[in-house]
């Protein structure tokens, strides 16, 4: 920070950290566990800093620096951790043979780590099962067909791509064993805020009988929400339905639309996998407890 | 035919005339009023040619060309009746201040006339109702954000485009009203074969306690098949998904599944609109009902 923003005194050290930490979390206001990492900087930075007034010292620049590199470095590693946990918790849920459907990119391109869903993937394939993943391409920005089916292919796993409104057609003839996806939030209540069309794969899942897994790291849980019709629903730019990738796909002045997240009611919700285990309902006194271990 | 094929003999003319026709019903088998429209071409051309053996002469082929377009002429009155006759019984299910959920084109743009599910709109319209449209994109093809969305805007109707997996958002969230679309064809049950999307539109709104209409003409009332499940789903080129805006969207040799059509069972459809009157459940009985009419 100190490098890059050129600051000279302890007050423009910390007015540009707090800068560049307020750009980061409000790249996406929906996944809280930004704001958790970005918290967490700062008060890695302030520590350092009351330390050295503690010791008489003014402190030096390079060591709230170091301080706040190092701290980054231990969240990767921790992130490494969490994510190889939450894939072995997830992997108990994917059945041998089982057809998996997910949504959008919860994988090692989104996390430090192996991802949030596809971490359970991961160690299901590491651990010799055999099954098939259908990803929904996530219109709009097809994360699901440019990310999650490439990661997928990578790791040698049997990966399909389907338009988003393929999803019900493939659970109508029993194609669809399991859900299973990120968040980007979850409130107090087990209310799940992730990626648009996460509403809708649930309420289909619920009307198949398809269980429906949803993976997110304990970062990820606000428990200051009391449920998810608290959290403010992103819009993004309408060029990225009009005008999706490069050509124009709609007329011009068109009225659009375009959420970026969606919140998926608890009771659609079969199980939530964290890092500290798998929580099932009622979710307000699992998440809790899971909180407090 | 004659001209175009270069045909000379009424053998030449009629094997010509059997490939055009096989060409028009094969671009969409699912379509069933194709095959019934070129069948009742072929029918008229038969009989011309029978008329003239008759009357022991040898038929022209410029009178057998003509008869062939009058025959097309008379088809396309008859569309433009029997869509404004669809659209006066659909307007009577949009109420005033609507909002109104579509899905692909089912308008003036896929029709000789008005269109079957959009015509209903331009009804409502036309009797002075104020209601909103929102129109999912429908991939791969985009027919609802290319034609359903120009169609609307140019008829003065308010529409707002979403993507597909945004549409269960809106109905959790008590936007929407009503769907209603169209058919490629529809079984002596009541199922309804239609663009890919419209089963999982269809659970959904089941779900959320929303009617579902189905618009279409008698033409593409299929009663020689006792259920949906006769029909075959016709899957598309895969770079539909892949390659769809002019630009590789997913990684080389992934696995694509593109089924260009669903089957959605008749307990999910509210009613079916064709040009003879509004059918709704137990279907077997109201739709052999109307067309003995």
């Amino acid at each position: 920070v100190g490098g890059s923003r050129n600051t000279e005194t302890r007050e423009e050290f910390f007015e540009a950290l707090d800068g560049v930490c307020s750009e980061v979390a409000c790249v996406r206001p929906t996944a809280v566990n930004l704001s958790w990492a970005v918290e967490r900087v700062k008060r890695v930075a302030r520590e350092a800093a009351d330390a050295a007034r503690v010791r008489g010292e003014r402190a030096d620049l390079e060591d709230l620096a170091e301080a706040i590199l190092n701290e980054a470095i231990m969240m990767i590693d921790e992130d490494n951790r969490v994510c190889r946990a939450m894939g072995e918790h997830g992997a108990i849920l994917i059945p041998e043979g089982a057809s998996v459907l997910t949504h959008c990119n919860a994988g090692a391109l989104a996390t430090a780590g192996w991802g949030t869903a596809l971490a359970a993937l991961y160690i299901a394939k590491e651990q010799g099962k055999e099954f098939k993943v259908w990803v929904d391409e996530t219109r709009p920005l097809l994360q699901g067909s440019r990310l999650t089916a490439f990661e997928l292919m990578e790791a040698g796993i049997d990966v399909t791509v389907i338009c988003d409104n393929m999803a019900a057609s493939l659970m109508g003839r029993g194609e669809i064993d399991l859900v299973i996806l990120g968040a980007d939030r979850v409130a107090a209540n087990g209310d799940v805020c992730n990626k648009i069309g996460t509403y809708g794969l649930a309420c289909l899942a619920k009307m198949h009988g398809i269980p429906f897994f949803v993976a997110c790291p304990t970062s990820t849980l606000d428990l200051s929400l009391a449920s998810g019709a608290e959290i403010p629903i992103e819009e993004r730019n309408p060029r990225e339905v009009t005008h999706g990738f490069g050509r124009q796909t709609a007329p011009c002045g068109v009225g659009v639309y375009n959420p970026a997240f969606d919140v998926t009611p608890h009771h659609l919700v079969s199980a939530i996998i964290t890092e500290r285990g798998i929580v099932r309902p009622p979710y307000g006194p699992g998440l809790a407890a899971i909180m407090r271990d």
